[in-house]
């Protein structure tokens, strides 16, 4: 439960951090990787928009203090990355600790920022796709 | 079903075509708002994901050969833009043609490319909040 004491250097740095705090349930180091800015948002798998640190910080608590720490794997899919900006598409593997049920697969658009002296993340925004209707067959009533 | 005849100067005017052609079905419009970066993608709500021109183009293409024009509102709940890449964030109310089920809200993450002579859609991430469970209370099986 110790805070970070690296200042993530790149995206690349910072998404390490955000996952190994998620693994380890480590809320300390989750407060740190997040960006100052007041408009960053987070939408869990299925959840509402979640926006301002307060917000955002209140929920990785809230599944930290209810879980044990989960089986994660994650891939990066792709990345853009600007001087001061960059987008991460990844592919999450999840599976909470001691279930025998299979990993699920989420899909996250993680948004890195650079402040100050580090990248931070923006924006996680994730979601959990549903049974396998068709190769091109999204939800056509939503689009 | 007519090609759109201006070339987004803003990620706002990007925006709004991608949108527009939604509303109108037009699947002309739809290919010209999108970047050609092969790694363009799109996940639809409960939705796979989509990566590369052709798969995202054809999802839509089945979206607006199986539906009546939608009835659509969207709003820009937050923005950054840089020089070369734009982030949005926006809330869609979207209800099929004809339907009295009430509007379904959608989040989405747009990301916006400059390229050549203007602005193009470079992802939709986009998903479907489930009935509300408490205010911080995710799928805290997924996280």
């Amino acid at each position: 439960m110790s805070p970070t004491s690296r200042i993530p250097q790149t995206p690349v740095e910072a998404e390490e951090d955000f996952y190994t705090s998620f693994l380890r349930l480590d809320a300390d180091r989750m407060e740190s990787i997040w960006s100052e800015s007041p408009d960053l948002y987070c939408i869990h798998p299925g959840g509402e928009l979640l926006q301002g640190r307060d917000a955002v910080l209140n929920s990785w608590q809230n599944i930290f203090t209810s879980a044990d720490p989960p089986k994660l794997e994650y891939r990066l899919l792709y990345s853009r990355h600007e001087e001061k900006i960059a987008i991460h598409l990844v592919e999450e593997n999840i599976r909470p600790s001691g279930s025998s049920h299979r990993a699920a697969v989420v899909l996250a658009s993680n948004v890195y920022v650079l402040e100050g002296e580090g990248w931070r993340l923006f924006s996680h925004h994730a979601s959990l796709p549903m049974m396998k209707r068709g190769r091109t067959e999204p939800d056509r009533k939503m689009h």
